[in-house]
């Protein structure tokens, strides 16, 4: 066997399509997460093997993971835990698109293949659409095109009146799409070696070779079906993205109190919660779902978690903090804080008095620069994007969209406009006068203050 | 008629005196609150409603409202809505004194005339006295003299044994007052046309026209009694008096909790509160009256409002804010904020941090600067005083007394210590240094911390 | 009868032995706390009249207080209203070690005498050892042996197999201890006199003229018996000794609520909790002991003070407020506020927003400049020592560990990194840009988030 491939040597009964998830490539636009994406946890488990359990409920159990040489192990770890199914492993060395990822898996591959990418998060009738086709119509290949309201920039599918492919448009402009259907990553291919074959055979040095191939296919007569789907999709491409994917995992989840959790009588947990296991809530504290925290967490006095926030485990929500329609990580501590529509990536601290702000003073969308880009996030609600690792001082203030790169720290009441990268400190540049205090007090006004006070 | 004048035709039989509004003044001194005093809202009612009614409660129901072009639609919808009196309207083009004002409704003066300053805030006593003493005692003229305590910077009335006016003293100096009688603008006439008579014979070129026209008219032997008044008496000159009429209106309702309000079990409401038509009050909240509620509004999970605090209408006062003596305006949001002894007009919001000190550190009254002079608010705790329109960042402070002109933005972190005019922003001089990080952590720290969190 | 020295003409039964409280000296290294140690507030007494009635309960009924002419009349006030003893008073006027003070007091020292430093807190066994060691054992001078586990910068105790001192050896270097026995100041003394005798013959210039008598002591074949004791014991040479003190106190406390303090029923009171008379704590406060808080204090709404916290009198721990193994003094005024592992002198207060930072942003220990040293406090958290009559204005940020003299005031917004002497002012430079606001709002986006907000 190849270097690098790891097959099961148990054969099930079920499917016969192998589900190949593309877990190889690397995300640039993700920073400060550093996190693979289908690594992120949601609900305590991460979102791969959401995915996975999705696919296998719709039927599939045979399945390969190409992953690379950094994350291998944790996919791994992840879908060995997941029962009935069958696990394949292929390492893609090099982050060269779907083409190369399906090279690397090439000696896993036999007959009908369903290629995933379980960056995108779809309900599980994406699967049983896919498969149902599949089943009912004869051709090469599936594709799911997604029906898109309004225009989205990605991959048009042209498509004739049969809903056969005629042709992949990379990213039209507005109003120039040929159809509304999207092309997304769920594609079921009858013929594992055929698919191969057409791959080896596309001459370009651009890193479309997956879709060269699929044109090829069609050009030489091939049927490619699509198969639409207007069902729940949310790819990850940038951060923010985390936030479609934690409001959906959020609707869907019961309501759930951990038996070992621990809640004051004073504090109030309210609409569809989940508390994990040795979560504590304290006194006045107030949780209003849709609200999910993690494992031996702790809600502090007077806390508030609310409106679509997801906490991970081992996390702190100190006294006096805000927490609104945020995605945090593990092991965070926050302390008096205002924490809205932001992402923080484990490990990371806020001190006292820090404000994560996420509404701008002239109320306009907020806008993220990706490499020479402005992007425009789509909303006018956007707080900080915080990597692993971080702390940030007592009473600084981050701009809305900021994003501070894993491992930095930022200094006390330092008000960060700009973005940080991995591993910095920023430090404010404290200017003060010392003088000698000419100013003298009225002993008698605290007493009299403290009279009207007391009532 | 004349332009600008507009005479009701429906006449009713209760009192012929004529109760004529002075609202086409320009108050020069209320920076940043740019509405009209008699405009300001209390108890959901503008300032001049109130007033109105308690003249109608006196028993005069002929009114005539003398306003400017900016005002005059306002105070028509305004005195429409109030049920059982009659009122005519006057439009003054230019502020130039109670003579102008007068010669601006000259076609609507006939017989007995009562002439009053509608940013003066009186009991309806004043009313009823001044008009017992004009059925009783036959005079040209009455005036409600108010009988201070200590000195008022105003104009006192000289007079003799039967407290008949011989002469108006403007502004004597301390100590050099001709009674204790100051002057206020409750003035009845007896004979319109013979006051407009004197008016119009005045040669001047000081705004004291109808001063003069009283004093001639004592010259020429005509009996202006005096009518001494001890009630309730509250002008409104700079922004910080809106204290004083805040205070008395509070002190006056009725507590009242409407149906439609929604409260939390969890939130307390104590000593004498108004909440209007739905407004929200949510966890922890801590109301203590005496206070006043808008509709519509929320007061968010650990908010405390208390001691005389005036609040509009669809405003916020969100997470963990406190507001104590303070008169803010109508769709106002704050977050997280201290707001003490402050005056904050409509659409004008705090981001989360932001505080308004109201305590000088040297514990000493706090000063404004109008015109080229320090005037002493004789508060030593006073805080913002904001226009309407402003956005405050987070974490900003505003030092006691500074003022915001209206639609003026004050960015993240700003400590302001100076005014600030109106469609203005001030941003600070971020200044910080980045360099590499160079701290590393003991991962076992957290744990350690989180273990002895949880006990 | 010499200046400076009163002697009690009433005469006890009870035992003769005289304790001598040494109060005459002046600690250098407790900057910014300028209070003798021994008049600091525990469980709202002077330390002095706790160490006092700890002795008298040992059996000790006559006491001579050494004092300097500044503190002499506090210690008059304190040991005068102790019931059951007879206590002499001595002055010395310089501040020159203990030797000195002994000398100050000649005059009233006879028989046996039992040397303490009240400014060294004991449990009461510490006594009953001692005496009873006099009482079995003869011997010329019986010195407390403290047992230390883990080296101590102090004086170590040099003794034979039977537990007499051969020598005492100052400030050893680690691993150069001569024994686990460190010096502690009960030492008794059975000859007064000859005592002072071998204290008047030594000849030096430095300071250890009482440890240089006792060295000349055992030199002539004098016997002094080391008495071991591993009981309470916790000197306070700096400012942060003051926490384990504390501890002791609020360990040794019975949980006691007075009958006059007003507690809101939406208060919680948690674990051992003393509040004194006419305190009061409002609406949802959590007070979570540990925690004493002295008379006429109030604990605000959302308060929160917890882990071993100590709040003296008169004082207002404030709206929104987190006091945490914390110290505070009389009369200091808190408001929304972070004080976390901090020492707060009395008339103290802190604005509103303001933050004393415990924990460096290292997790390192927190170093103190003491001279020209550096000293380890020992704790990686550690927030501010503020002394007394200091104000800090507000959104200040007072960095880990960080001094303040007393009598100073920190302006709004600083950040605070290096200690401040005391009478001094520091006010930030700040800097801003005005420019005119060329920013528009949507004036409906308002409505449309209330409406979300009120759900």
């Amino acid at each position: 066997m190849r270097e690098g491939i790891e097959e099961n040597p148990m054969k099930s009964s079920r499917s016969n399509t192998k589900a190949v998830f593309l877990c190889g490539g690397r995300g640039k636009r993700m920073f400060p997460i550093a996190e693979d994406k289908f690594l992120l946890d949601f609900l305590g488990k991460p979102l791969l093997e959401h995915q996975t359990e999705v696919a296998s409920q719709a039927g599939l159990s045979h399945f390969v993971m190409v992953g690379n040489p950094e994350n291998i192990t944790k996919i791994k770890q992840i879908t060995k835990r997941i029962a009935g199914i069958e696990v394949d492993f292929a390492l893609q060395r090099r982050s060269l698109g779907i083409a190369d990822a399906l090279k690397s898996a090439e000696p896993l591959l036999r007959g009908q293949l369903l290629v995933i990418n379980p960056n995108d998060v779809f309900s599980s009738s994406a699967y049983t659409k896919i498969i149902a086709a599949a089943k009912k119509t004869p051709a090469s290949s599936y594709i799911l095109g997604y029906q898109v309201q309004k225009y989205f920039p990605g991959g048009y599918l042209q498509v004739n009146s049969r809903n056969e492919l005629l042709h992949i448009v990379e990213k039209p402009s507005p109003g120039e799409e040929p159809s509304n259907l999207v092309n997304i990553l769920i594609h079921c291919h009858s013929n594992s070696k055929e698919l191969l074959r057409y791959i080896e055979a596309v001459q370009t040095t651009r890193d479309d070779v997956y879709e060269c191939a699929l044109d090829n296919m069609v050009k030489a007569g091939h049927k490619i079906k699509v198969v639409p789907y207007n069902g729940f999709w949310a790819p990850i491409k940038y951060p923010w993205h985390i936030f479609k994917v934690m409001e959906y995992f959020l609707d869907k989840v019961q309501p759930c109190i951990a038996s070992s959790a621990r809640i004051s009588e004073k504090a109030t947990i309210e609409g569809k919660v989940v508390l994990s296991e040795n979560v504590r809530v304290l006194e006045n504290a107030v949780i209003r779902g849709p609200v999910y925290i993690g494992a031996n967490s702790i809600v502090g006095n007077n806390a508030l978690v609310r409106d679509y926030s997801h906490i991970g485990a081992n996390s702190v929500i100190g006294y006096s903090t805000e927490v609104k329609h945020s995605y945090i990580g593990d092991n965070c501590w926050f302390h008096s804080n205002y924490v809205g529509d932001s992402i923080i990536d484990d490990n990371s601290s806020l001190g006292a008095g820090t404000v994560l702000a996420n509404f701008r003073l002239d109320e306009g969308d907020i806008q993220i620069k990706v490499g020479d880009n402005m992007v425009d996030t789509g909303y006018d609600k956007l707080g900080a994007i915080v990597g692993r690792g971080c702390r940030i001082g007592v009473n600084a203030s981050l701009m809305p969209g900021v994003r501070v790169g894993s491992d930095s720290v930022v200094g006390p009441q330092v008000c960060l406009h700009h973005d940080l990268g991995a591993n910095k400190m920023v430090l404010g540049a404290s200017r003060y006068q010392v003088t000698d205090n000419k100013t003298s007090l009225d002993e008698g006004k605290r007493r009299e203050l403290l009279d009207k006070l007391r009532g």
